[in-house]
């Protein structure tokens, strides 16, 4: 192992993150008799000849294709798989190999764990969200009625194998969904990171294998603590509560955003949020602002969204007898979580980032 | 307690049984802020006014109520909970009552696992099938693509109340599948229950409560050893294979015929193959097979869907490496499982079963 390759080989979930990993994973994989590839359109035209390159010896029954995007994250894609698998007479000990950004996990991981109560898989993450974040942790659904990940469970794959090589193909929205999350461990738990990361574009970043191991394994220690959102968990949803509201809003209005953009909309209104309970000074905030608008367009908002946006955000999975409960920042660098904030202040949140005030 | 009541405060379920369960149950529910219903039209008509009147002080949120019938075990129904929950802002907090038969408790388990990635649910079991074995054990799931339970999975109640205060409600067709797992309980594990049915049709039974806590405490001993069916719950595949089998053939013609006559004819031919694979002597079989004659009419079935069936057990979720493996009966009280059975055995129950042939 050097430091450009992570190898963590544990119970429930495996791991190994960095150059290389595809290749080590060749003897996990040809354990299984049976096994087949789940992707998308673009997955399947950009990574899956990277996959098959990496993997010459990699034998499997046939490939399920979903169409891509965030609006396809539904049922409707998760009943093409179930009929997929049908089809293929998979059976219990079959695997499927999720290979593939957020989307294809959140979905895969759903059918998966529902298709004959339950079958293995393994992530092999192609996108840098997905290697952050999506693919570790067990979160698997999909989006019902408008409603962001209304429909799924908890279920991991017996392992994730997350390899940089397929982030040459990605395209610059995806950069951005992932690269929000790579702020926010900074954010909430990894100084370090940060320190990485301040100042500069994601465009300017070549250290990518370094920066993905640290963010990934941010990820892997908090879902080891507490898998099934318990406690420290709640603090990865900094910039969610409100950023999924916002995600859901233009999602219902047939104008879907990127979640890179919704979620650093939503730090930088939570962001605000801290800074007012936590009484943080001004050059603090700005800090954290500063970077997030470097990396980030701000959407063109109107005040008359506020209440859509409170409703959406009262039918969130986090929401506690009916109290809005925000995971917050104590400081840069420190999350807490189940904090219970004043609807008043949240409308004021949002009205900060809409009117693109300055901190006072 | 008593004689009457059997109660099981365990992790990570717990069990009341017998007659009084329900009065029993009140603190449980209190300790709930909101609670949702979920019910058939039928358990609604007949069961759920004996619910309010055993629980006058139980409030709830509101009613959920899906069609009837094995027929209805599918997505829609599903969708359908779920859209419900959705428009009840039901959180994650909140609990699921599922009141009903096998159909409501697997779909309705199903869909509480995978609502906002799981929330609470309560079986109360109102059929003596549900008593006895759906509510208990955690397969939740629903038939798709003309399989049962091909979309499921492990997901446990956190309480199951059993009150035989239902069963005056009980339709007769009813009464036959939850008393063929009855009967599958005495020759797998039981021969003390076997004695106290031998001999007996169902309607002359009269000790109902006694046979309810025993057969649904074998159910409890298997499940609380192997949950994810490993090894000893498999033993519970009894009649399954061939009678799961001969269920989908029938729900494929657009003739749905009752579970237990399925499984009924499922332990005919399987407990003939258990007794050439084990070559026990022609009383025992006798013995067996004269019981379920005594309480099921037998189909009238051709040769001619032979390969239907065989195709249709290749699907089943049991099958490993496309090989059939049996739960077989070692002798009357006593099953084995992962027994691989040749294919010509198979067939030759089947034409056992179709001759109504006797033991030779």
């Amino acid at each position: 192992m050097n430091d450009s390759l992570f190898v963590l080989d544990s119970k429930p979930v495996s791991y190994v993150i960095g150059e290389g990993a595809l290749a080590f994973s060749e003897k996990n994989l040809a354990q299984y008799k049976q096994a087949v590839i789940l992707v998308d359109e673009n997955v399947e035209k950009h990574c899956l000849p990277v996959f098959r390159e990496k993997l010459p010896l990699f034998n499997y029954k046939g490939v399920i294709s979903i169409q891509s995007g965030e609006q396809k994250k539904n049922l409707e894609q998760t009943v093409h798989i179930w009929n997929e698998l049908t089809r293929m007479q998979v059976d219990r000990d079959s695997l499927l190999v999720v290979l593939g950004g957020g989307v294809v996990s959140d979905i895969g991981g759903f059918a998966a764990a529902t298709f004959k109560r339950g079958i293995k898989s393994i992530n092999f993450p192609t996108t840098l969200l997905g290697m952050v974040d999506a693919a570790i942790g067990g979160k698997t659904g999909i989006d019902f009625s408008n409603f962001k990940n209304q429909v799924g469970l908890f279920a991991n794959p017996c392992s994730v194998i997350v390899d940089p090589v397929f982030l040459s193909t990605l395209e610059d929205k995806h950069w951005q969904s992932g690269f929000a999350e790579v702020l926010k461990y900074g954010l909430i738990m990894d100084r370090e990171l940060w320190r990485m990361l301040k100042g500069k574009h994601y465009r300017e970043i070549d250290e990518w294998s370094k920066i993905i191991i640290k963010a990934a394994r941010d990820k892997i220690d908090i879902v080891r603590h507490d898998a099934h959102e318990k406690g420290i968990r709640k603090n990865l949803n900094f910039g969610h509560t409100l950023g999924h509201a916002i995600e859901s809003y233009f999602l219902k209005s047939g104008k879907p955003v990127t979640h890179g953009q919704a979620i650093a909309a939503g730090m930088i209104c939570e962001a605000w949020i801290s800074s007012k309970v936590y009484e943080f000074e001004c050059i603090q905030l700005e800090e954290i602002i500063e970077m997030i608008d470097l990396n980030f367009d701000r959407f063109n908002l109107d005040e008359s969204v506020i209440p859509d946006l409170l409703d959406l955000m009262r039918q969130d999975k986090k929401v506690r007898e009916g109290k809005l409960r925000f995971s917050l920042l104590r400081k840069l660098g420190k999350a807490v979580h189940d904090i219970e904030v004043d609807m008043k202040l949240v409308r004021e949140g949002l009205q900060f980032y809409i009117a693109r005030e300055k901190c006072s």
